[in-house]
C-alpha cells in the first residue's frame, strides 16, 4: 500500500458523477486493497459548483473549467461524466491527446464520435474504456470483448432502455396506456421531463451501435439503421401478443446471416417463456447468441447513480492497471474487424416475422382481400385472430406472418391502406421467436 | 500475423477436449486475427489414442503421456481437460512449475486443491485460468473478478449443475417422480450413468467455492458447508411451491451478513417471477448482488462440448496475450482477501426461511403441538396450508417459516418427528425469497 496513487480527474457532477464520488468515499479502501495502490480522486470539474448534491466534496481540487484537470500532468486517467456530444466530445479528445486514459459512460458520444475517438486512443495509445455506456452496471461489454472473444456473435436482442421497459411492463401489468404509464415513470424519476430520447429508440440505437460494434467488430452508425419507439403501442397489442404467447419489449437487434448484418430498434414480440421476456420494470438485459457458446444473457440495473458507478469504477481499476503497468492495447475497445464480415442490411431488405394488426369494418371479403395483398409480395401468413363479427363496425383483424421482407411488408400495408373497409393505419410489431 | 505463433498443449480427449480441437479447427483464423497472432494447437495427449472421436487429428503430434507435453520447451500454455483430482492436479502443478500459463475446466481441482495451485502460479509468476470450471460457457468468473471488482459482492445465488436443473424442470412439467425425470436425463445425455456427483450437489458445491472464493476473495473448502442434493424431492413438494409462487432449484448460495459468510447447496423455492426462476432445462445462470451494482445475472449453457470450448479458447487467448507481452499477473485470479472478512458461518448457525411438509394423521391438536414445537425455538410461522380433514389417515401439513436458525429447526424437527401423530420425516426446504 505504499505505492503511489492513481490520480483521477472526474468531469461532470451530475447524478453519475456524484454516484461516482460517493462510491470511491465508501469503497476506495477496497479497490485499493484489490489493486494493491489507491485510486485517488484529485480533481474534479463542473460547470456548477454551488448545487447542494449530497456529497462530502472537501477534499478535492474543484475546478470550473475542465481544461484545467486535463491539461494536469499529475493527472493520470481523466472520467467523463458530461454527457452529450459537444463538450464531452472536445474533452474526451483532448484528454486522449493528452496520452491519459479516459473512461466514459457517454454512449450518444461513442455512436456519434467513435470512429474518431477510438481512432485517436489507438494513435496516441491511450486507453478508453465504457462499460457504463451500455446496460449500466451489467459487464456485457467485457463479456463481449473477453468472454466471448474466441466466438462468432450470430444475433444479440437488448433490452436497454429501463425507461421504455418500465412503460411496457407497467402497461402490461395494469392495462393503461402508454400515457398514463409514461406520467407514472416520469413521477418515479424512471422517465426525463422530454422522454423522447428514450421513447423514440434513440438512446437504445447509441447502444446498439456500440454493442453491434463489439459483437460483429464493425462501427455501426445509428443513423444506418431502423429505429421505432414505443408511442405507438396501445394496451391491446400488449393484450394480443399475451393471447399468443408472447410479451411486447422494446430491443436492440443486431444479426447476421446470409442476407448480411441487420440492425434495427423497435417494439418486440418475444415469447413469453424466454428469459428475456422476464426481465421486467426499469431493468436491463442482453442476450447474446454465439456458434459456439449458444445463447448467454447479461441482466441487471441499466441505470441508477449506484449501479452506473460500479461499472466506471471497475473500468477505471482496468486502466489504472494498465497505467501501472505501462501496457496498454491489451485487448482493443472494439475488438478487430471480422475478415468477410458482410455489409449492414439496407431497411427494406431487413427480414423478420410480423404481428400486424388492421381495423376494417367486416364486410365479406376483407380478409381475403388482406391477405391476398400480403401474399401477393411472397408474405405467407402463419396466423389469424378475428374474433367477433359486427358487419356494421371496425374490428381489429390480428395476423401473424412467417418470415418476410420489410419492404414487401411496407408495400402490402401500403395497398391495404386504401382498401375502403380499412378504417386506421396498421399496427406492426416485430416478432422475435428465437429467443 | 507474421508474428510467431504460441504454442499449445492439450492434456485429456474427451468430450470438451475434443470440442477444443473442433473450436480451435473452426474459430482459428478469427481468433488468429483477433490476437494478432496465431494460437497453435502444436500436441496433444490422452492415454487413449485410438478411439475414434469423430474429429481430425492428423495435423498434431501426439502422445500418451502428459508429460513429453509438460516438458516441452516449446509449448507456451497448456490446457488440462484431463478432469479428477489425480493426474490433473500432478499435471496442473508440473506446468505452472515450468513456468507455463495454464488453462483448466477442472472445478473439483480447483475446489480441493486451489490453495495449493494459485500458491504456486503465484510463486512461480504463472497464471492460471478456469473460466470454463463454473457455469460452462458463460463468463460469470470474468464478471466477478474484472466486471464487479469495485463492488462488494453481498450474495451470490447459482443455479450451476444442469443436471439437477433438467430433472427438476422436468419433474415440474410432467408431475413424474424424480426417478423418471433422471431416467430421461441419463437417455438425453444430460446425466451420466453414475450420476451421483450431480444430483446430490457435490458439484454444485465444487463451484460454489470458485464462486465463492472470487465473491468475497477467500478460499472456501467444500468440505465446510452444508449439501444437499436433490433426490428426496417429490412432485408434491413442487406442486406445493407453485401454489403459494415459487419454483423449486437446486441452488448453490453464499452470502454475507452480520453472522458470516453462509454457504451452502440444497434445493430452494424462489420466486416463480425471478428471473432466477425463469431458467430452465439443462441451463445455467448465477445472480450476484453487489453493495453498488445490486443484482445482476449471468445466463448461459453449462455444459456441452462447443460452448465451454468457447469458454475455454477465451481464457487461452487472455494467457496468450498475457504470454506475448510478457506482463503476468494482471489481475489476481480470486482476487484479494477483503480486509476484515468475517469467517464462515456453522452450518447449524446458517439462516434463512424454509417450507416444511409434515405429514401426520389430522388428530385434533396436531397442528398446535407442530406448531408449539416450532415456536418453542423460536422460529415463527408465515404460513400454513392443511386443505382435507381425514381423521383416519395421514395428511400433508404445509408450513412455511421466517428467517430460522437451522440447529433450531433441526431440532424442532427431531422432537416433531416423536409425535405420535406424525407418521413420515418432514421434508424441509429452503426458501429464498430476495430475487
Amino acid at each position: 500500500m505504499a505505492e503511489r496513487a492513481i490520480r483521477v480527474g472526474l468531469v461532470g457532477l451530475g447524478t453519475i458523477g456524484t454516484g461516482v464520488v460517493r462510491a470511491l468515499q465508501s469503497h476506495g479502501a477496497l479497490i485499493a486493497e484489490r489493486l494493491g495502490f489507491p485510486l485517488e480522486l484529485a480533481r474534479i470539474a463542473d460547470v456548477d459548483l454551488e448545487r447542494e448534491r449530497g456529497v462530502d466534496l472537501g477534499g478535492y481540487r474543484l475546478s470550473r473549467d475542465w481544461r484545467e484537470i486535463v491539461d494536469d500532468p499529475s493527472i493520470d486517467l481523466i472520467v467523463e461524466l458530461v454527457g452529450g456530444t459537444g463538450v464531452a466530445r472536445e474533452l474526451v479528445l483532448a484528454a486522449l491527446d493528452a496520452g491519459k486514459h479516459v473512461v466514459t459512460a457517454n454512449k450518444a458520444l461513442l455512436a456519434k464520435h467513435g470512429r474518431e475517438v477510438f481512432a485517436l486512443a489507438a494513435a496516441k495509445g491511450s486507453e478508453i474504456a465504457f462499460e457504463a455506456s451500455v446496460g449500466g452496471t451489467i459487464p456485457v461489454l467485457r463479456a463481449l470483448r473477453e468472454g466471448l472473444c474466441a466466438d462468432r456473435v450470430l444475433a444479440l436482442h437488448g433490452i436497454v432502455n429501463g425507461t421504455c421497459n418500465y412503460i411496457l411492463t407497467e402497461m402490461e401489468a395494469t392495462g393503461e396506456p402508454y400515457e398514463a404509464c409514461l406520467k407514472r415513470a416520469q413521477d418515479l424519476g424512471y422517465a426525463e421531463a422530454d422522454p423522447s430520447s428514450d421513447i423514440d429508440g434513440i438512446d437504445s440505437a447509441n447502444k446498439l451501435s456500440i454493442l453491434a460494434g463489439l459483437a460483429f467488430g464493425v462501427y455501426l452508425a445509428p443513423t444506418a439503421f431502423p429505429i421505432e419507439g414505443i408511442r405507438h403501442i396501445v394496451p391491446a397489442d400488449i393484450e394480443y401478443a399475451s393471447r399468443i404467447g408472447f410479451r411486447v419489449k422494446l430491443l436492440s437487434v443486431a444479426k447476421r446471416n446470409a442476407h448480411g448484418i441487420q440492425a434495427r430498434v423497435h417494439p418486440t414480440m418475444i415469447p413469453r417463456k424466454s428469459v428475456l421476456a422476464g426481465v421486467d420494470g426499469s431493468m436491463n438485459a442482453i442476450e447474446v447468441r454465439g456458434e459456439l457458446s449458444g445463447p448467454t444473457l447479461y441482466y441487471g440495473a441499466g441505470a441508477g447513480a449506484a449501479p452506473t458507478a460500479s461499472a466506471v469504477l471497475a473500468d477505471l481499476m482496468e486502466l489504472a492497471r494498465a497505467r501501472r503497468s505501462g501496457a496498454s492495447g491489451r485487448v482493443p475497445p472494439f475488438g478487430t474487424p471480422e475478415p468477410g464480415m458482410a455489409a449492414l442490411c439496407a431497411p427494406g431488405d431487413q427480414r423478420g416475422e410480423f404481428y400486424v394488426r388492421f381495423t376494417a369494418h367486416d364486410s365479406p371479403g376483407v380478409l381475403s382481400r388482406i391477405t391476398g395483398a400480403l401474399g401477393a409480395r411472397g408474405i405467407s401468413i402463419a396466423s389469424v385472430l378475428q374474433e367477433e363479427r359486427h358487419e356494421s363496425r371496425a374490428v381489429p383483424i390480428v395476423i401473424t406472418t412467417h418470415e418476410s421482407r420489410q419492404a414487401d411488408l411496407d408495400a402490402a400495408l401500403g395497398e391495404i391502406a386504401r382498401m375502403r373497409e380499412v378504417v386506421a393505419p396498421a399496427q406492426s410489431i416485430r416478432i422475435e421467436r428465437e429467443l
